[in-house]
């Protein structure tokens, strides 16, 4: 056989990179219980149909058939059999829709959950974005309703999150859907997606074109000219407010806007410092449809191409089952999406490649019972240990610990007695596998964070 | 939208069962981590070519398609059109050699692993048969060679992992594929696969049923009894080996295989107990061919009709890339399978549905901020807090938290000081949020297990 080369698109990782990708989730998930956010995880697969609710994605989904399944099984030509035909999920936001109505009569509203997984997409790799990918979202889903203060919470406990993670500097850009369409709709615009579109198309065709569009779109000059000075607003606390007013448009929804954007902005505030900032920034608007107030997105310092790696927000319905509709508020961080590229760049990495603490070594190999028990006692204590492969001479034995980062090496002695040495100092020290501990940053791999890129 | 369905075979659970499988990842995780095993994960989906490798279950692999691929991408009539589709991993041991294989210039041999993943077969579901489901295997393996006393270890890690979690007692079957094979050497058989076959239907047809088949072999009438004889022997510990022996039969291979088999029997032993037991049972054959020496499977009292939850075994050549083969030894537990059906009976359960410990009530809207800060400094100390959703009346609130399983309710006072109070007794005391803490039981969702089925 010969050596495998990778696909293109499904990342994976060395040993030493998954415990830090395991060590990020775990941070996430201690952060998003602590405030009370339950798991969840859904089927990899969902019926076809659901998946293609919101055309406008359907060409990137991967579809499932059993290798021999039958002819009228694999064929799925009319609408029927596409519904019935199973699909990867592309995102955790559809298949937890489904799940909230699947399952509404045994779940309390509102309804907190976290959810960590893969999800696959067929489309053209590229640096951060893959075809198989992990994403952690958390959403607050009510029956019939939700208070809007949870769209200050979920901007509170993704702060928290975030500031948790060994990556460079995040900047979570707040926006409000209401805000923007309350301006356009005070500014006298009749085709108000239309203008949202056209603003939307700044970073590819520039103030002037999009000036084109607006005014294609029906807007007056000076209509247009408060469009692309609303899109330029950007600030770091609720100051927006007044540089909105100074643009004097007037109208309720906008008005709604702005207090429910200067919460999300002062709740969020209060969470954030040097790891994670805070704007507001005005031009973000998401591009999915059913966002209706709150909008979340987010920028990783020096790493600002590969887009938003934290994007949410307010939707007046997730699903709807005829007796309810389910309003919720969430976000979903690209845990892939992030670390891909700190992992490429060589700005991430473990503090070893192995969870083994202590090689415990071989003298004799009729030695290895007596070496086991010291590898026990270690472990009994929270100490991982193995004892090496074989008893060849000891320069071979702590050569396979250091290879492997290993830090100390026990040569044993009566019992649980020996001697312990940091192979990094050279020191050796007497020691009694029942009582001796390594210091505390030796005890578990640790995440190395290089602040340039590697070569 | 109407209620969805459930997928048959593609199971889901409930938070508060999420949180039980969680804890059991978590657990198995750790001891993985204190023998030195460190974590990969591989792609979901792999070539066809490679996933159809072993014949006999290329019918249960489901194929990926995008669902606007071109015409020549979806066809796939060819044999080189097929190696270049895409196919779910349908367990973590082919991926596992591929990614041995890709990366071997990166590891460090012996390589130990371990690796927790959902994996997908399209079978007919039924119970503890499912068509995606998560799978916790360890390997070991080596470049070239990988020393005998590995597959001791493996016997220990799992004898270990499993007796730390919350299921009904297991039996680790174990057997040796040298000593059945060496024995019906021993015994004259030309035909040994066939005698192997025919041994393995016993369940199915009966000891006559396999005596014919036997015959049919090619083996003399005494020498059948033997093979009958052998495969009827079940001991605890190592004596299997005298009522070996007492069967007089002679081989090379047979005695290497008894030898192998006492010493894991031995070791595995130290680390039984009453939630794992150890058994030399001589029937267990594995079907996969691949298993050259050390054979593991295990049964879970009271659900034995499930079969093995937990396999595995010696294999000489993992993979092989010209250069070096790779020989391990690994198994394989079976989450999904285990949990789900305690899960469906009502067996294992959490002592909350949410990870919360406190809900913060709320007096007034405008309050919201202090009780956040209260909420915020339990959390600081690792306690799961929230505040609640509404200012609803006292009553409702409590409601909210009682609907959970949440153990206490917070009244604030001025600052961080307030009133607890335990919903289950009713007890409330003074107390202060910036050092109260729960009883340690009630700290986090504990693993509820009920011995007899529920309703």
């Amino acid at each position: 056989m010969a050596r495998p080369a990778p696909l293109s698109g499904f990342p994976e990782w060395l040993p030493g990179q998954r415990m830090v990708e395991q060590q990020v989730i775990d941070s996430l998930r201690g952060t998003f219980e602590s405030w009370g956010f339950a798991p969840i995880e859904t089927r990899a697969a969902e019926p076809l149909g659901e998946l293609l609710r919101k055309g406008e994605i359907d060409k990137e989904v991967y579809v499932l058939r059993r290798l021999h399944a039958e002819e009228s099984e694999a064929a799925g030509t009319d609408a029927t059999e596409a519904a019935r035909q199973l699909g990867l999920h592309f995102d955790l936001t559809v298949p937890f829709a489904r799940y909230v109505l699947e399952n509404a009569g045994k779940l309390q509203f509102p309804f907190r959950r976290y959810q960590v997984q893969k999800v696959w997409r067929g489309e053209r790799p590229q640096e951060g974005r893959y075809r198989e990918f992990c994403q952690a979202d958390i959403d607050i889903v009510g029956a019939g309703e939700l208070p809007f203060h949870h769209d200050v919470e979920i901007a509170q406990v993704m702060t928290e999150a975030l500031a948790a993670l060994p990556v460079p500097p995040l900047t979570l850009q707040l926006n409000n859907r209401r805000l923007i369409e309350g301006f356009y709709l005070g500014l006298g615009a009749e085709d108000v997606p239309a203008v949202m579109r056209a603003v939307d198309k700044l970073d590819k065709i520039g103030p002037d074109g999009v000036r084109d569009l607006l005014l294609a779109a029906g807007l007056k000059d000076g209509a247009a000219t408060a469009c692309l000075e609303l899109a330029g607003i950007v600030t770091a606390d609720s100051s927006f407010a007044d540089r909105v007013a100074a643009l004097g448009v007037e109208h309720e929804l906008l008005n709604q806007g702005i207090a429910e954007l200067v919460a999300v902005v002062d709740g969020a505030a209060d969470l954030a410092g040097d790891r994670v900032r805070i704007t507001a920034d005005l031009r973000i608007a998401r591009g999915l449809d059913y966002y209706t107030g709150t909008v979340y997105e987010t920028r990783m310092e020096s790493l600002e191409h590969l887009g938003s790696v934290c994007s949410g927000g307010r939707y007046e319905s997730l699903a709807s089952d005829g007796a309810h509709s389910y309003p919720g508020v969430g976000i979903s961080f690209g845990v892939t999406r992030t670390l891909g590229p700190l992992f490429a760049r060589g700005r991430l990495s473990a503090s070893r490649d192995v969870p083994t603490c202590v090689v415990v070594a071989l003298p004799e190999e009729a030695m290895r019972p007596a070496c086991a028990r010291v590898a026990a006692a270690l472990r009994r204590r929270g100490i991982a240990a193995e004892v090496a492969p074989s008893a060849a001479r000891f320069g071979k034995q702590i050569r396979y610990a250091d290879r492997r980062g290993i830090p100390f090496v026990w040569f044993p002695g009566e019992g649980l007695s020996g001697s312990v040495k940091d192979i990094r100092s050279g020191e050796q020290v007497e020691a009694d596998a029942a009582d001796w501990a390594p210091p505390e940053q030796d005890l578990r791999p640790r995440i190395v964070v290089t602040d340039s890129d590697g070569d």
